[in-house]
């Protein structure tokens, strides 16, 4: 039972990343996987039905775009990423969100946990705003948005998958996006692969273990979680991280922040007919 | 009515310092006032009954210590505050609570308004830590810290007293200390005051104005309120701050903290029988 | 002598705006003053001859840009600032330096004082990146580019400027631009303005007063000041902000950096002949 | 030559921490070595001659603390650290320099680095005040501290080495204490170290390779350098951390900080015989 390795289950998984779980799409009932390139950047569109989750998957849609590393781009190489991950928000809000939380898990005292408040922190809380001032200033955007940002339990004593659940009950958000460091197996996909799914996502997953999951079966709402993994976990005590990552951590969420911000303010649609073909194809 | 200015309602108030607000002690039925010195720190206890409150004071009692300006403290100084401000938490918590809320009000990314969630940042969550490893440690203390930070609203788009009321829930909370900036009218006072209350505090009171309030009336759980004047408000759009403020902050919110981690952990209690008087006889 | 409120020497001034000191520009020998505008935005660019500083100017050029506030700007209107700043900057440097030092004057922990800090915290080192590195990925930019983040005297102990003049040495540089928070005299002015200037710059001038000068004169390299008004002076220990400065601090800073990048990386230059002509007619 | 891989030039080093370099201490010439306990605090002091570097160590007195994991510390355990560093920073200062400058050394935005920047930012620039004031109070310290945070090469494109050098010049500094991250060899040594060295230090030794060293030979004046392991190198590319690091690093910066302010104040002297004696048996 060689395989086990690869499909453990979550608690005790060695990689929050779902193409580093992923077996061959052929091989397994109920698991649909297809790829699609896009300049240098890599689509990559899995869906889990039901039924394969009970032999190990998380049910639900994963994209995950596998990119340049995070150095010395030039303005069209991060436009390049940018759009990408915008064209990936649209394909999980297909009909955008009325009132949207977006939540950033992590620490972001430690660098390598920081990506979800680092993101967040970039983000208009566009709810803040009264209706009438959008009025005064011409502007109608579809999505109203409320932040959170949990920190963790070893720092607040409170779960921050129960505070995403307050927060989300608080601002009655129809759909809620989540940022998040997620651990690798590979060294080398570390800042190489932003993961959009909805199957949920176990904060902590990254640095620290947690036990609770953000998911549509908890909260009865969309959850969109997004992810790029900052560590490889080593052996419970210490983990793995790129000597390089504070310059990664902060190009990348700021990257994450601007599209979204983008997608979700006022302006048009991308467009990309075989990424949608693909990701549908994928059995989205 | 020249006194209207003095007693405005909540909303519209020029300061939020209960020594700013109070009349001489001695003229109005219900309210209570005594003061005491030790050493440089003034104590000034004030209690207002239900039926006072009718006729524009909030009800409840409040403590204000008048300190020397945090500025060159000698060991002494700082300790003689520090103590200070343990027997004022000690006097408002007269029985160690279970499972302390600890709330930072404010938004920290602005040194006038930063008071509370600097403050909270250095207070221990020791409820994040598990029963076995207090006793592994041979610790037992009688309460257990959690600590929420919740941002302000222009900033997370859902309300602060909402989200501590939430995480008051999600802890179980007994009782909820929070740590706010405030506004005073007179600029001499500015740091110059550590007000302690039960009687409930409007957060977003120093810098933002806000409209809820968080006090036991709301919670049904005792809320002691501590804050230190950081602003005088001017006209709606601008305040008035001190050029050191930013070394003011640090500095005692760095004390504030001090002093709650050793209330709260496993010192001795400080004894003050007089101080504990002036706090009775103003009728606590 | 009532002109004379105006025209105080420096060190006891009440302004840091060279809008706030000027004189209608027909009043003065030595003193041309041109405004224009493009969109909401006006340039006023002020001329000071050698002669007209003895009578209690600065002598050199200054170019101020009103702004509308930076508050829900649109796309537009932020591209239009930037855009503004982009022009700017190439007017006070026609020929690119080779090797530009990027000074963020002020105090980082104070919103007030943090509009340096913050700005050249998000400017690109190119310095710091091997020669080599730009070959490999096909880059070829005019101008390296150091930072220099001094801190204030109050907590280091260390002029400012002596730590900026320091830096020019090791870094060998040919240009200097240096980013701070000003103080102005009339609050409508606060965040309102961008003023570039090559007549030298007291750091501290914003929040807390400084004697030493950043200019050409004692460095002997071009001097290029940006400075933004954060704060009204009152007493000397006090000063009046703007309630929303925090906002206005990030998004400014955010805008100039991202200007200076662009200007100093390996984007086209932008072309304006009629501001430039108002800049020369000025008499720069 | 199975022995070279302990020795090996600075410049490729494994760890930064004499501990685990130095041979046992009778096997060679020109090398003392001698340890004490306190409490659960070793002290380990290592003294090597000018003849036994050429064969391959830094010359001079290196102190190293081993000391319990910063973890859940009673008052007792903190205060016994605390001193054990009084100790050792008295042992290096046996007459308070009278201008010292101190310098954090490491990259603050990443944690595993941010050591020497956090411990310093929580250091009293006691040169920043007048004389008058010290008078003014009636204090009436030996020492004044200005202080150094350079950054890293990488952010500013200017050597830190550098930037130390040209503030103990503006300073006039008669005495340099530099605080920095380390490298371990063996992750169960990770902020288990306090290393107290006279020998000179290489900025970026933990984290980035530097190459320039900061050292009495280069500057004339006497330099401490205190570090911390925070990582194990293991490839160039990444590093291994540990996943509490967060908290060990605030928990020890801060405690570094309070013992420097106490040792340069106007504290009593700690006095300890016999580790000032084993100190001086190793050689110092």
């Amino acid at each position: 039972m060689k395989k086990k390795k690869n499909y453990i289950p979550c608690a005790f998984r060695e990689t929050d990343l779902a193409l580093e779980r992923t077996p061959p799409p052929s091989k397994k009932r109920g698991v649909f996987y297809r790829e699609a390139m896009r300049g240098d950047i890599r689509f990559s569109a899995l869906s889990v039905s039901d039924d394969a989750k009970r032999e190990g998957y998380a049910a639900g849609r994963t994209l995950s775009l596998s990119i340049p590393a995070p150095f010395l781009w030039s303005a069209e190489e991060k436009g390049a990423v940018c759009d990408a991950f915008r064209l990936a928000l649209q394909l999980f809000f297909p009909t955008p969100p009325v009132r949207l939380l977006v939540a950033g898990l992590g620490n972001r005292r430690l660098t390598a946990d920081a990506l979800g408040p680092l993101t967040v922190e970039a983000i208009e809380a566009s709810a803040a705003l009264p209706e009438t001032l959008y009025a005064q200033f011409g502007l109608a955007p579809t999505t109203r948005i409320a932040v959170c940002v949990p920190d963790v339990f070893s720092k607040t004593g409170i779960e921050s998958v129960r505070t995403v659940e307050a927060a989300v009950r608080l601002f009655e958000a129809d759909a809620v996006l989540a940022f998040d460091a997620l651990a690798a197996r590979d060294k080398e996909r570390l800042f190489r692969v932003i993961e959009i799914t909805d199957t949920g996502t176990v904060p902590g997953g990254g640095v620290k273990r947690g036990s609770l999951s953000l998911s549509k079966g908890s909260l009865g709402i969309p959850v969109i979680a997004v992810g790029i993994p900052t560590v490889v976990r080593t052996d419970g005590e210490h983990f793995l991280v790129s000597r390089d990552m504070e310059e990664y951590v902060h190009s990348l969420s700021s990257l994450l922040a601007e599209a979204t911000n983008t997608v979700f303010g006022d302006a048009p649609r991308l467009e990309d007919s075989e990424i949608s073909a693909i990701f549908r194809e994928a059995g989205a």
